[in-house]
Parts: structure tokens; sequence; C-alpha cells
């Protein structure tokens, strides 16, 4: 359910969400309003006057009565339930007519989404590990087959599969099993990823099984492992859940796990650690369905090259040490149990395939789940982490690259960084008159620190008000509180102490939006590097996808003030969550992704940007707000000037 | 060596070994000598007279100094050593005029043997796993292949091996691997049986390791398990030897020990039994060579249907039971410790297939190692044992069946029956005057009994000098001590108690001749009822190879008397010896020969005897010495007349 909320003075109406607290649907409009503790109700700067309708809480203790009965309430804890006119008034000591000023509206992506019905329909709903009823005509002193080549025509005839072979395991119990239920099996039958190669039947069961074809998808994340159960007969979700991935107390990135895998038993200690995680999951989505663990015919999993390495338990000692190389970028379907996960004998795990060291093979999924590998459009794909990893292209020709933005964008090197989690500042605005903030917190908790996109948020805004130059150092000619010299330079007080849900002033640093430039830097050169390889520039560019958690939910807007995407049409954008995971989905669903996952690695070129010389000029161009080059961004330049007036 | 033996007062000549006994060389000859205590020296009746040269041994302690510087000696021991005359004398109480009397020649069938350089030549000398050594060009900054890609762009470069997967094992080992001795590595390829599927490296190694290529040939026969080391770089076989299937103490034929395996664990038992008995001939093989464990990169093993499925561990119950059903015909390649053989893990079994529950691999693979598959000479193939396996056809077609003979030809359900061991009667021939006979016994030990091919020379021999007639009864009108009433009708002695092995006299009885006739009228009548199913009689017949122990070393002439085998010229009948051991051969050495079985079984038709209404009649027929139907065995009946005058 939605309402309508009309802001005044300013006249601006947006719709949202039941529920929705009206400081977030003034942000949605473009509209500042004073919330200097975050959204919490703290400061209780933020008030607002209902001049129709009502909604729920949004009383403060520091209201008269009068003051509520005059429908004063504060905005950020009032919540929409109807049509609603409110005034955002002055309450926080701002000039009159600095009411309701405008801030730059927040643009998410789309989301790109992934229908099963497509794959029907386009006759490619054919998972790799499927489950088929027979019914078998019985031998008799005519037909003297043996029990294998019964079953083999029998799926030839039924269900025009050919070229099957049978496992010694599945040989060793056929006699039985076929007699059992008077010649009614169900077979489990694999895939090849390629016609070139046989199916094999792996697993046999007496009677009817067929409505009960289960299959899961992980994608192995180097901090979380998020797996979902699928019905392979309805293509259908039946569960899905995540949780750490329990290497994480040996290091939060990558490097440190594959140092440690170098030890005496590390790398078994790693794999063992992985699987725990994945397996926990599994436990989880089947006990949630009702699924027994024996009905798991296969799972798909994906994750980066080292994650990869890890989970197979193969050396990943050369993937961190030039010139980057890893033991294999195409792995072999195995059998699940081989590498430690807990489903039954015959279940068969298959795995993402990489391009590189850095490109791995959440990206492959990423780029097969956004469905670019199919798109007539040249695309840009990037999933946003402490690597990025770059994809441009489309169904014709790929080309990747991967580079080291480092951990800003997860709160890494910035003073008061933290992860997306409950307090943390998810939104900001910055009036540029007065020069206070409107923060919000997620959860609306008491400020504890700035997540990636909260960070991105306040920079990108700090700039467009002015209150940035394109250095990314603080302007120098403003007097306020709030702006102050530093232990580290110059400073912005977001929240303060009292406000906030630490013991000290929540503040941004030079040497924290330094380090946020550098990372969106990398990240921006390495675009424009790879554009530049490929001989396009961003004009070519007709699409652009977002994968990840940090890039899925960013302000597209921000992203191109700050430089960090290159400036175009924000409708040409879109996200597409954890690509990694819609990638395994679709491969358990259809073997002919699985087979089109190998033709895109084929035709994908891998580019080491610390290779190419021009790499590093574009770096040191972008390590401006938002690029040296401001005839990049023109739209961007236009709006700041507007602005900052 | 070999030497001219003149024998007189018939006048022929005959060449032999050195060291061959000079009652052998008159056999060889056609020439009777009595020897009524098969040839051990015992009965003193074998006298002969040198007349020009010297021999070894042959002097008895019956004779006097004279008789020895005269020149008399035995035959049966007498061993010759140069060229020399001898004049076959009357020591037996024949008449003058019978010296020298010409008993039929014996004909052994050529050997078809398989030369390997003709595999060289064809340029199909490619072992189905084979070692390769690799020179891999090292990681750069711009040659960033992983360490798979590394090898299998090698294989493809220096060897021109295409569609290589690596497994999950080896992928593990890979990275040190390679950086063990710089880059410098030997890898082991399997390859598929046809082109439709991916070649895996199944092992790899440091270092040049490419000369120690090993592989293992393996009939798994029901009675003797047979092995060869090969070198897979020359074709060479190493070593070879055999030993007694293990499962021998559940029974001697198969049947018992399908019954056996449906016992409670029975299966796992037969199984562990067989795999015992292959073990230690391998662990002999390789000791004999100085050959590692490890260097074994391969094994083919072929036996009939039901001993396959033991070794395999499939349940065999179906096999003998209409109707007659077996787990599978075909068999995937399999990692060699999962049957349980002592070999590495690497280790591939190549397992032969069979074409029914009655025509099994050890067929197949004699069918491939007699050549049958690629002559254009239409050939009868037949491997006689229990089971008489036959196989009639050519390079375009072939039609398989399996006749049941009994257990005759091994010595079962004869009274004096035995196996080809010492002491065993191994050859006859009777003086049709005089009714004595000249016995010869394996090793020139006291007869202990009669073996299935001295059988076959007795019962022939008896029938061609008149003694028996066409129903296989004694006749009655000869007064003769060895010709008496027996507990079970009409016998003839053969041995007497004095000079034989045993503490009785070794007899041949009407019963024993009644189980041989119907074994060979089995036999018969399922190669006139395939030829028939064919559209073709014996005269269409181009070539006959014999296979087994039994087949290859009967006499010819005496299988055509009998009506054994059909009337032809002899000169085109050859022997394989151990047709299955030589298709594992030949299949370990030429991937061309595995790929070639797949197309022979699919060009092969299976006939079940047992449904062919003809069968019958045909069988009934042959319950005569040689046939009802003299005019198939128009040589034999001429020969029969002229010799009982």
């Amino acid at each position: 359910m939605t309402h309508h909320i009309e802001f005044q003075p300013a006249g601006k109406t947006v719709e949202v969400e039941d529920g929705t607290p009206i400081i977030r649907a003034a942000r949605r409009a473009g509209l500042y309003i004073n919330a200097s503790c975050g959204g919490t109700g703290v400061c209780g700067k933020c008030r607002i006057l209902l001049e129709s309708g009502t909604v729920a809480e949004g009383i403060s203790e520091k209201f008269s009565p009068e003051d509520i009965a005059k429908g004063i309430r504060q905005a950020c804890t009032a919540k929409v339930t109807e049509n609603v006119v409110v005034r955002i008034i002055d309450a926080s000591g701002l000039k009159k007519g600095q009411l309701g000023t405008e801030v730059p509206e927040r643009h998410q992506a789309g989301k790109h989404t992934f229908d099963i019905n497509e794959f029907r329909e386009a006759g490619i709903f054919t998972p790799p590990v499927e489950k088929f009823f027979l019914e078998l005509p019985r031998p008799d002193a005519i037909d003297h087959r043996s029990d294998a080549s019964r079953v083999i025509l029998a799926m030839r005839e039924q269900y025009e599969e050919r070229h099957i072979q049978i496992g010694l395991s599945v040989l060793r119990r056929l006699r039985r099993t076929i007699r059992e239920d008077d010649f009614r099996i169900t077979t489990t039958l694999a895939r090849p990823v390629n016609n070139d190669s046989r199916s094999r039947l792996t697993h046999i069961q007496s009677g009817n099984w067929s409505k009960r074809n289960y299959g899961l998808a992980v994608d192995v994340g180097t901090t979380t492992v998020y797996g979902q159960l699928l019905d392979k007969n309805s293509g259908k979700i039946l569960a899905e859940g995540g949780g750490y991935n329990n290497q994480i107390s040996y290091g939060e990135d990558v490097i440190s796990r594959m140092i440690y895998a170098e030890k005496d038993d590390g790398l078994t200690h790693m794999h063992d650690l992985v699987t725990e995680s994945i397996n926990e999951i599994i436990t989880r989505l089947l006990k949630k369905q009702r699924v027994a663990r024996d009905e798991i015919s296969s799972i798909t999993l994906a994750g980066n090259t080292a994650m990869t390495h890890l989970l197979l338990e193969l050396e990943p000692h050369n993937i961190r040490r030039a010139p980057y190389v890893p033991v294999s970028n195409f792995y072999p379907p195995i059998r699940a149990v081989d590498i430690g996960l807990n489903l039954a004998d015959h279940a068969t795990a298959l795995i993402y395939p990489a391009v590189s060291s850095y490109v791995g093979g959440d990206i492959v999924a990423g780029v097969m789940g956004s469905g670019m590998y199919r798109t007539e459009k040249i695309t840009l794909f990037i999933d946003i982490g402490t690597n990025a990893e770059i994809v441009i292209g489309n169904r014709e020709w790929l080309a990747s690259a991967a580079c080291s933005a480092g951990p800003a964008f997860e709160g890494g090197g910035i003073l008061h960084g933290m992860r997306a989690a409950a307090g943390a500042i998810e939104d900001f605005s910055i009036d540029s008159e007065t020069l206070e903030p409107m923060s919000m917190t997620i959860d609306s908790k008491p400020a504890r620190g700035i997540c990636g996109s909260g960070l991105l948020v306040m920079i990108a805004d700090l700039f467009e008000a002015g209150v940035l130059d394109q250095r990314g150092r603080f302007i120098r000619d403003r007097e306020h509180p709030r702006l102050r010299e530093g232990r580290s330079g110059m400073e912005y007080v977001v929240v303060w102490e009292e406000e906030s849900g630490i013991e000290q002033d929540l503040v941004l640093t030079e040497v924290d939006i330094d380090n946020f430039i550098r990372a969106k830097g990398a990240i921006y050169a390495g675009i424009q590097t790879l554009l530049t390889e490929v001989g396009l520039t961003v004009g070519d560019l007709e699409q652009v996808i977002l994968a990840g958690g940090f890039g899925s939910y960013i302000d597209l807007d921000s992203a191109v003030t700050v430089g960090l995407l290159p400036e175009m049409d924000i409708g040409k954008m879109m996200y597409v969550g954890n690509g990694s995971l819609m990638g395994c989905r679709m491969s358990e669903l259809s073997n002919h992704i699985r087979r089109d996952v190998v033709a895109a690695i084929q035709r994908m070129t891998g580019f080491e940007l610390s290779e190419v010389p021009a790499y590093r000029d574009q770096y040191v161009a972008s390590l401006f707000l938002p690029h040296t080059d401001t005839t990049l961004f023109p739209e961007t330049e236009r709006r700041r000037q507007a602005r900052a007036g």
C-alpha cells in the first residue's frame, strides 16, 4: 500500500510505501529537513506540521500538548499511514525562506530480475541434473537387453535423452532397484556441459520420485555465503538464506586467507571452514522446506577465484603473487561429497568457472545472471567491493578487468567507517547555507558510523553543496562549529557526541575523503582504461549493471557526482543484487546457460590493468571530484555550479 | 635346434625339436608304437633299435647289456639329440608286418599371433592411457594462463591431444608438481573410447617419467586368472603369469559362484576372491620386472559376463535365470581401486564389454585379439569350454551364440577324466589289429586320468580304428582283455592297474563316450544352427579360429573325426591361445581397438539357441560319430572305411 505525501511550502508530492518515515519521504522528494542526529528522534530538530491527515508516532517528549494538538511532529519518527499534507517548519534556527530547501533527488537503479518463464518459453528450462520417471518394459524371451540398456533405451524413447553412461555405483544397485517396484524407476541424469560428452546417470530410485527434484544455488562470498533451495520442476526458490563465511575469523580480506592457506594444513582448514559455512546453510534450507538431504541432486556454486580455490582445496599460492596464476579457471563437475559438502553421494557439484585470478566465477555468474552475455546493448557490468571487477561488452564480445579499490567502500580506512549495520549513516544531505546536516541511519538507531553508501552520498552532497572542493578539501572560508581542524586536518562534524551512539563526535575527515577518492578513482580509471582498450568511450555505453551489495543500493546521482560512475543517463543503469547467486540459480535450472558460460568465458578477454601503462595516468586524473577533466561530467558540473550558486 | 628322425621300416622322416621323445616323434609321423603304460617307461613295450646316431636316455633296467650295445632303447624315454635313424621292432607281441602300422597324423592349428609393428605402421599404436613429457612455458607478465590451461595447451601444442579435462585430485597437486622440477612434468592421459567424450588427465609427476609407461592385461577366467605386464612404449610383454581364480573353492563352474553370490555378503566375498587372485598376479609381475605399483597407469580386464559381474560387484542374479539378463554389457572406465585392485589411485581399469549373459567380454576380446573383427574372410570363432561360445562373421557382420557343452572337455562326467595336468593322457592311438594302445601322458608321468584333448583323440582314434561304432558303442564282436563289460556297460582298459599311477585299471566307458558325444553334439549343433540362422553353410567358412586352452591344443583331425568341428580344409583352421588375454593386450596398446570393440559389438547379433527351434533337431542329429548325416563328413567317412578296411 502506498500513500501520497504533499510537502509545503515546496509544493512537492511523493508516493511512498505505508510506514515510511516522513523524513525519508522528504529526502525522496529532494527536500531538506534538519536531522542532525541521524533521524533517531534525539535532536528534535526535524519538526513538521501536519496540515491534513494523520501519521503514526512522531511525538516527542519535548513537544507541548498544544504543539501536538496543532499537528507538530518529528519527521524522523513519524510514519506515513494515509495521504497527508506536511509543512516543513523552522525548527532548527534556519532563516525563513530556507524551509524546504531543495537537495538533490535520490535515484536507485531499477532491479534486473530473472524470470523462469522466459526459460520455459525459450525451451531452455533443462536443469543440468534432472530426474526422470521411467516405466521400463519387462525382459522376456525376446527382449534380453541388459538392465542398463533397458534404462538407457527408455531414456531415449521416453525423453529423447541420448549418450548416457552409467557409473559403477549405480550399476551396483541397478538390478535390485529396477525390480523393487515392478520396473518403475526414477533416474537422475547429469548432463555434460557440452554435447561433446556423455550424460551420466548419477542416481536411481525405485518408484516415481520425479516430483522431488531439488537443487541448490550458492554464492560463496568472502564475507557471506548465501544459498537458495530450488525446485527444479517449477524453477521456484523454495527457501533462501545466508550466513557468515566462517573463514572470516582468519581475516576479512581474501589475501589474509590465502596467506593462511599456505601454512601447514592451512588450506585444509580454510576449506573446512567454508564448507562448514555452506553446510550450515544447506541444513537450514532443507529443514525449512522438509526436503530430505538425498533429494538434492545438484548444487551450483560461485565465488571469486581465491574463494573457489579454497572451496575446492586447490593451492591459491600463485593467485596473489605476480604474475597471478590460478591453478585452474575451469573446474570439472564433481561429487559434492568430494569437496566436503554434506549431501548424498550422488549429488553433483557444479562450480562456476573463472576468467583469471582476479575476475572470478562470481563475476562470470553475474554476467550470466544479469543477462549481459545475451544482450545486444553495449553494457558496463561492475561489482564494487575491496576489489572492483569490471566487464564491458555484449553478446558479441566481453572484456574484463579488476582493480583494487581498497576497503573504503566497506568502511575501511575511514575514521568512523563501518559496515552497513544498524546505526550506520546511510543517507545524508547538507544545507549549503547553514551547513547543518540531514542524516539518516540504518534502522533509525543512534549514529555509530558511516557505511559505504552513506559515505558516497555524504561526499557527493558536500561537494555539490560547495563544502568540498575538487581536490576533496573542505572550504576554508566559512566559520562554522561543524567545520574544524581535527587531528588529521580539517573535518566536518556529522553528529555531535550527545546525539550520537558513540561517546564522541562523529566526524568526516579529509583523510577519509582522500581514501574515498583513491578508491573511486581506481574504479573510474579502470572503467576508462578498459573502455579505451576496447576502443570505446563512455558515450558508447548503452547500459550499466551494478552488482553486489554495495553496487546495488548506492545512490546513482551521488556515484556520478563524485566520479565513481561515468556520467550518463541514469535510466540506463540497473542493479542485479547478488548477481553471482542469480547466475548460480540460472545454471541450476538450465544446462544451456552452463554451455553459454563456457562460450561467454571464451569470448571474454581479460585485461591486467597493472600492465596497461595508461591505467596509471587515468588513475591520477581520477583523483579529483569528479575528475580532472570536467568535460567528462558536464551535467555534474552544471548542477554543482547551480547549487553552490 | 631341430633334428631329423627317420623311421624304419615305414621309411618316414620327421623333423622335431631337440629333446623330443622318440615316441612323440613317431606319433607325429603317424606311426604306431605300443606304449600301453602312457609313455612312462614302465611297460617296456615301446622298444626301438637305433640304426644310426645316438639318443639321450631311453635305457631300461629290463634291457641286457647286449641289447643296449646293439642300440635297443625305449621310445618313450629316449630323447632326440641329433639326426637319427630308428627302427620300430616287435617288442610287444605283435605279428611281423604290423611294425610301423600307420596311424592318423596329428595336426595342430597354426597359431595366430599379434604383431605390435602392424599397429605402429597403421598409426594405431596409441594406448588408451599414456604418459607424456611436457616442458611448459613459464608464466610471466604477458602469459597469465592458469596452471591447468598451461598443461592443456602444451598437450595440444606438443602432442596434438585435445579436449582434456583435469579431475579434482590432479588439480589439487597441480601447482606444486609443476614447479617442483621447473615446469617439466609428465602427464598421464586417459583417452575416451570415442571422440564424443573428453580425455582425462589422471596423473601428474614432476620431471620426465615418460619412459616408465606400463599397463596390465588380465584375462579373468573361471578357473585361472592370467596377466601380462606391458611396456606401453614398446608394446612388449615384460612379464606374464597366471594362477587359480581363488573363487574356485566355491565351485568349479560359474553357476555355483553365482548362486553363492546371492547369499548375504556372498557377492562381496566372490568379488574379494577374484580381486585377490588378480592382485596376487599383479604383485608377482611387478616384482619380476621391478616396476613400481604406481607406474601402472591402466589395466584392461576381460572375463565372461558372470565373472565380470563378480569382478565389478554387480549382481549376477538374472544372468542364470530366464530370460538371462545381465546388469550391463558395457562398463564405464573406472578407477582400479574402486574394484579393489591394488594399484595407485590414478590407475584406470578398462573392462571388456559383453554381448549378452552368455557371450561375454572374454569372447569379445578373443574376436578382437584374433583379428576376426577386421578380416574379410567369413570366420568361425569358437571357444570351447563348459560353455562353448561361437561367433561367425567378418568385418562386415558378426553373429554370436553360446551353447552349454557340459564339463566333459574339462574331464567332468568322465570316469577317469581329469584336468590337463601331469599324468593326464593327452595323446592316444590304437592298433586296430591288436587293440593295444599307444598312450602318452603329460610330463611322461604314470597315467592318472584322461584330459579333454586326450579324450578327444582317444574317441576319434577308437572310432576310426573301428573299435567304436557311430553311436559310440564298442564293437561286441572282438574278444580282447582290454574290451570288457564294466560296471556301467562296456569299457576299454587304456592302462592296466600295474602300469598306471592310480591303484586300478584306467578305463574309458561307454557312459564317458556318451557324455563326450553330448558335449561335442551341442557344439556342432550350435555351429550348424548359427550358420543356418545367418544363411550360410560350412562350405562358406573361409577360416576357423580356435580359442581357449582346450580349443588351442586339440588335434584338428580328431575334432573333425568325432564331429566336433565341421569337416573342412584344416589348413584354414588356426588357434589364438588365450584370445581374451590377447584382446586385452591389444586394447591396452591401442585406443583404436577399444573403439573398434564398441563397433564390433554393435554389429554383433546375439542368438539365443534355446529359442531357435531348429537347434534341438540339430543337436539330436549330432549325437552320432561324426553325425547322422555322413555327407557332412565325406572325408572322415572315407578314412574310417579305409582304416577299418
